[in-house]
């Protein structure tokens, strides 16, 4: 019998929706499944939003009082889908009460608090993730298996992008995402930590970085409500009070990693016609990966030694006979959203949960996240190649 | 108070999955929701895969018999997820038994079974949809956004296909899809149909069609399962028996429309290197829209009165400010999937229920389509122009 | 010593720029080269023209009278660049002074002038080729060597479409492409021959088509100025006099080939968006190819046994491991224009004479491609399939 | 009368086949022409090397005496196509005979030989250009224009890569791309200038540098040939002695402009399945634009004030409404190549001759670019930014 799991969910906004869907999804693609995730209880800031969130999202209960939702026996999993400033303590509290966690990125707003949770859950022995979910997408888990089986060599150099434009609107609300109080960093913590994490997961360890960091609006308008708008669809109109931006809008990167590669890293939220931009390029003795997020379905492939007249990229479409291809659609290009990362990125959760196996990435993973994150944020002040401070 | 209804789903396939997804997921995303569905029973062919499909697609019960099913008062909605040979069959009971209706595409295997499936929902007074999801892809949306407000003219001329290639081995096994009897016909039924679907959806009524229809492996090894494995990966080995393949596995077509637009169709399961490459070209007086569903997070747009200098294709992610945007990702390219063309057809089909007013496509738009299959079959036979037979 | 070879060549508008280029160009890519050809004199309608003809295309002679031309006994090669209605008169008595015969396409107005020429330049035993110039592109030359390799198995399926857009506005001007006593056809002639003649290149000849032909608009602005403008360059202003279009704007044809394979075509100058867009898609037992020339550095290609993991269409850029590629440029990607492929034409057109053996296509192919065009226009009136009269 | 103008070229490769095609085909697309280039002298390393350059380029002289050709009165322009270690000689004894020059990039070695050209130039008071041709690619120009005229705004950011790969394979030979006495440095100077050009040209002037410089490959086979042959089609076989590879293979950096727009860099010569991939992207305040050179066709624009429903980059396909439109082809899409962007480099040439305005990029630009490759260089060496020492 597959184990029914209590999930306790932090959070009601739109990673909330895109847990939540997950949960109750996730066995219906993976079966048998690691465990059948029960959506028990969800948390939001007022009861009233909470209760909005159980009859939205499915869950059994509502409650505004995390810490009491922690403490119950009958809660198996804690899942953070809160903003960044509460992400170290719920953690905490979760580990000393025995949960599991599945936190949402960036793990923490500092090294410190990320330290502190990484140490925590290591007391506690439960299993931890952090949800970059793009990892799940099975074009990068190809180019993963591509890399690990020596497909493309040695790697000399990897190129990955996160370039957005929601907030390129000069009034584009002053979300909490533009808050240092709140969300620790900006641009860094929020999409190029998604980088960072893709670049350990296929070509190993960050050792230094050199950086340019750059705010391009210093001021933005006061948001109205308190709903996290990703942009300009709640534009203010007229005489709007704007607040201080103190968080980067845009980082560029070299990068040298521990194994000798190098490479460059570019994540902006202002950058005009670019929506969800993750790029990767990646070249190696034996060939080379190329992925465009926006392109999902997707994986470019170039092997060095197919015949002279018949050698290029090659676009391979996931299905069946790639990564998590048995879970996902019978054929190829019916069709990997957002939601089918999520899916993944639970089975992978769960199956960690019940082999007792960590998952990656994990809080240890997370960490060492943080800390190129925080080494890109030194060198944008120093101007200088700042070292990953493992 | 959001109301709850009982769905029974008939039928624990690939498309099963797809649909308990929906259910579950719907509300999560549109909220309020139209309604909760709630997964009450699920049909398989025997106890056993039924309890299978219960347990995994977290319906509350199983069975094996769909009538008593049918028969039940405390269900609301009857969802026919079964292969093409029971259609008709399951939505007369249905609608006989007052229940609203979503049957899985093609409506039927004939043109008389789909007639009585329309005359049934009619006399019931029913709500009845068939799950023609592709147009629910934001995209396409945006396309028939674009042409009901002008912006590419009057349409000229309509070019859709539906490449596939699961079917071009020929030692592919022998599924149901391949035996008129249960399916009907072959690529026509299976695929062109949502090519015609689109086609209706966007320009309006085929009056006439010129097709070749073809058959490229005229036998097949018998199944040794009998799950609905699209392609190869279930590849006999050794001396399998075969059996006779007695549908169509290519249509081409072309079209002529009833507003005077002229174009043409292809469908295909046997183009290698062609996953679900769903496209469109349509050009217009006043300018053009492209679409492939393999990138279907995007639409391609061209207005002709763009400056002669800067004018082109335009590639428009969708998100918040097309359609669906609201109730989906909160920026473009987050990613569509097969998952959330599901989630917005459910969405559609409850907002039929609670409005009263009845979707597209429904029976009867699944009858024209119909229709339009038996027109190009038939000409396939004659090598003539052939009337569609409103 | 290669031997020097005098060309006289008969129009001096866009074509004539191209092949003049062609003439000074090709020895500097392909050397040794098969012959230089000599600019010798060029001819236009009047005395002017052609002496700003000859200063600007680098020929030492201008004259405006052809039949002088083709009679002189230094002339080795005749060109016509003219527009349709003057190819047979001045090939058939190129081919009575015994010259070698480079020809623009398409071949003729009619199967009957294209029969003469045929037949006069068998009867003078000189060299005779027609201009369809994308044969040439290296990236279609490499498709037919993957195709002449077996490497993408059998040809089932061939589907070619060839759309502008330079026409798409109805008050465009007049110019002789749209009358029938000079140009013979519209679309069909003007851009589906190429389409057909990629088709005979690469699968075989086309046994039998069933087409629909249509004219958008049935009149336009006469022409102000003689010049070949294509579009609304010229696009009238005011009350400017209307004269009828009496030749088809768009073709849509089913087509079977004589090898079995069935396939698809359309050509049309009236799609907005679409500038030079020649596609070819090709599905054959062991593979695919796809091609688009607007993107004419790439051929695509996709072959069924590669592994399962790593399956997908290659874009293969060429450069010298293809077709041409040694006269070409050293690597692949620095740029095939339309230059290169009129290089590249000339260049086989000099090898034919100093070989002797005919280029493909000749006269014979360019009458073959007639009798297409012939059995298109047919059934565009007839309404069914239509056998092309070898 | 339009002036015939007499060209001496020195070094008859691949670059002087390029240049010989332009002198002979620009007046054919740009007429009136500027002038008309007589191909009077061309001049290699022996007699018998400039006699076949001679007849395969269609000069009507031939010299192995650079020094001699330099001094002729007859000699209008010189054009040097040779290896870097002889351009400075070359161009400062050509200017000081009065010459007007056009000069292969990069333009020097080192920022002194480059110094010394830009002053000998500016003290004869002739005309000087370097032959970036990318910046005459119709789409790259089309990207300036539309920066000029502010539609995209003030430019933020500045993306450029340049990816080839012909030296990846560690076994291709030791050409002098590969010594440093010869080409004064590797992929910097080689490649990386090129898109130094296209940023001063686009953005501005850099003002400092970061960057990555690496060698991958120290050593490779001796060279047999003394042909410059990109590439590892004259790959050695069996014992070769190996040289030493004294340059760099790649390199990465960030950028500062003048003008407070941010960027990056990268070039290598090692990255698989790369050709020619010069891509540019830029971010503005108002919108962005994308070009990638391997589709060199198309540029790719988005305007941030287009319509919330229909906001995307647009594939703009230049042609005639375009810079450069009325001279090369009558529509888009027929294609641009190499020869194109030669061609129109060779008009802006001769038109700077004609009018006596300087053409950019001149000697001066190209001193600046040497300038920023010297910063490159140095930055590599020392970690630290560099300033540009203008």
């Amino acid at each position: 019998m597959t184990k029914v799991m209590n999930v306790a969910m932090i959070g009601g906004g739109f990673m909330g929706k895109a847990h939540a869907m997950a949960y109750a999804s996730m066995p219906m693609f993976f079966w048998p499944a690691p465990a059948i995730p029960n959506r028990k209880v969800v948390v939001d800031v007022t009861d009233a939003m909470a209760q909005t969130a159980r009859d939205r999202y499915g869950f059994e209960e509502a409650s505004s009082d995390w810490r009491a939702v922690v403490a119950r026996p009958d809660i198996d999993v804690i899942d953070i889908c809160t903003p960044n400033n509460v992400h170290a303590e719920i953690a905490i509290a979760a580990a000393e009460a025995g949960k599991h966690i599945i936190c949402e990125k960036p793990l923490a707003r500092t090294v410190e608090e990320a330290r502190s949770m990484a140490a925590a859950v290591k007391k506690a022995g439960v299993i931890h993730m952090v949800a970059f979910n793009y990892r799940r997408t099975p074009a990068v888990a190809l180019a993963k298996k591509y890399i690990e089986e020596g497909r493309i060599g040695r790697i000399l150099n990897f190129r990955g992008t996160y370039l957005q434009d929601w907030s390129a609107d000069p009034d584009g609300p002053l979300s909490w995402r533009f808050q240092k109080k709140i969300a620790g960093s900006g641009t860094v913590g929020d999409i190029a930590t998604h980088v960072v994490d893709l670049a350990h997961y296929l070509v190993g360890p960050i050792e230094t970085v050199n950086a340019i960091t750059t705010t391009y609006n210093k001021t933005r308008p006061l948001q109205q409500s308190g709903v996290d708008k990703l942009g300009a669809s709640e534009k203010a109109s007229g005489d709007v009070e704007r607040g201080e931006v103190d968080v980067d809008d845009e980082v560029i990167s070299m990068l040298r990693f521990e194994n000798g590669a190098i490479g460059s890293l570019e994540a902006t939220r202002n950058a005009y016609g670019r929506n969800n931009f993750i790029t990767l390029e990646i070249h190696g003795t034996k060939g080379s990966i190329h992925f465009n997020y926006e392109r999902r379905d997707e994986l470019q492939v170039m092997f060095a030694d197919d015949p002279a007249d018949s050698r290029g990229f090659r676009t391979v479409y996931t299905g069946p006979a790639h990564p998590y291809g048995d879970g996902l659609w019978p054929i190829p290009g019916l069709g990997i959203g957002y939601s089918e990362t999520k899916i993944v990125e639970c089975f992978d959760f769960f199956t960690a949960i019940k082999t007792g196996r960590l998952p990656s990435p994990n809080f240890d993973d997370g960490l060492l996240t943080e800390l190129v994150a925080d080494a890109l944020l030194r060198s944008g002040e120093t101007g200088a190649w700042e070292r990953v401070g493992r």
